[in-house]
């Protein structure tokens, strides 16, 4: 799809949904049931108005309202922006309580990365991790904040196996609560290419996997400042380094 | 007090506490209501243990709690940490839905301001800001942290009034949802001194406010990506960012 086929002719639509697609023109999307009764009852569309959807691979669409009131379904119409690639950023983090695991997922999605990876460390307190809230969490942080990326949400595994599997070509920035090289400096001096971020639990890293660390030649370790931050807070600072050094802003 | 007077002899007290204050060796400081069923009956300590307290000026103090059960007193010891001064930076936000407001002075208080400010821009929808609140949870935050400084909550004024009084000596860096130079760039540019950073309201500044920023020597305009961020994010982003560029992380 070239940007001379977009659909400029008409305002873009400001609701937003994320659909299981595939997207193509002349496509009929069913939506799930409660974004069937967001459409129909919350935002009262009426049959033949319009909303933006997006699948996170085939860029973002117009759609109108057709079906009946029980059953509608989506009419997909015209191209309103081209996928945008996802940055080639996975976030690894130590799952914390629920409500804040799920703004580590939000804030993620937000800034911009292309997986969430639970991973269990030695001092994760809160191991249980549920993967479709987290989903859920992505998919409407893309909705509200226009992006057309969901990250891909990943099942726990334990980091040494994480790490274990790792390709190397594939850089870590490995947050150390116990200092290191501040993080924008570390992040510039190994340049763009393919990242992580690893966030530790609270509590932080233990001395084996701290030294299980240490030995790869593909792990950066960096500090995010001299205080403690909560889990979510760091996310959110080391994905924003990362974007502002080597993703152009 | 200089290094040499620091308390070493024993491990810090992982448990800490804001108190009003001042402390200095001897003083007898009366906790809170809140406080006091804190340490009694959560904590459970016992008469003779320790606490560490901080006042956000004369920093952080052994303490230990003596008084009775219905009347606890904490009997200020010896130092543990100097205070150090607070970044010269304030926080401008427009405030949003109550539970994220609080996720800003969490924040801000976890990277570090020294003062929080909403601001009533045009677009603002939830005007109403509850500042003992705000100010509680910048005090959890500074506690959670083990930061010595609890950012000033002052009460909200509409934008132009702030802009009006404004020490040009004060960067501003006003973070504009429309684009602009990245803003790690247009801080480095701008270089260190006193700053203060604009996040406004979801759905962004009108043309007046937008205008009134341009011709304002000491506001920096500068973009924090292509995608829209929830303010709390685009506050998180942007405190980072000022404490990586000029603040050594």
């Amino acid at each position: 799809m070239s940007l001379d086929d977009l659909d400029v002719g008409e305002a873009a639509p400001r609701r937003r949904l994320h659909v299981e697609g595939p997207l193509a023109p002349g496509a009929e999307i069913t939506p799930e049931a409660g974004q069937a009764h967001w459409l129909v009852n919350v935002m009262r569309l009426a049959p033949g108005e319009a909303v933006a959807v997006f699948d996170g691979r085939n860029g973002e669409w117009r759609a109108r309202l057709a079906g009946t009131r029980k059953r509608p379904v989506l009419a997909v119409e015209s191209p309103l922006r081209p996928q945008e690639p996802a940055p080639d950023l996975w976030l690894l983090f130590a799952p914390i309580k629920g409500a804040r695991t799920e703004l580590i997922a939000e804030k993620a999605t937000e800034l911009g990365v292309a997986r969430l990876m639970p991973v269990i460390t030695r001092r994760t307190a809160h191991p249980r991790v549920n993967l479709s809230r987290l989903h859920a969490n992505a998919v409407e942080a893309a909705e509200q904040c226009g992006g057309l990326v969901v990250p891909e949400v990943v099942a726990a595994q334990p980091l040494p196996d994480v790490l274990g599997g790792w390709d190397p070509a594939r850089r870590l920035l490995f947050c150390d609560e116990e200092g290191g090289p501040p993080a924008l400096e570390a992040l510039n001096r190994s340049g763009p290419g393919p990242w992580a971020i690893l966030i530790g639990p609270e509590g932080g890293f233990d001395a084996d996997e701290r030294a299980l660390l240490a030995r790869l030649d593909f792990a950066v370790r960096a500090s995010l400042g001299r205080r403690v931050l909560r889990a979510e807070t760091a996310a959110t600072a080391a994905l924003a380094l990362w974007h502002a050094a080597l993703n152009g802003g």
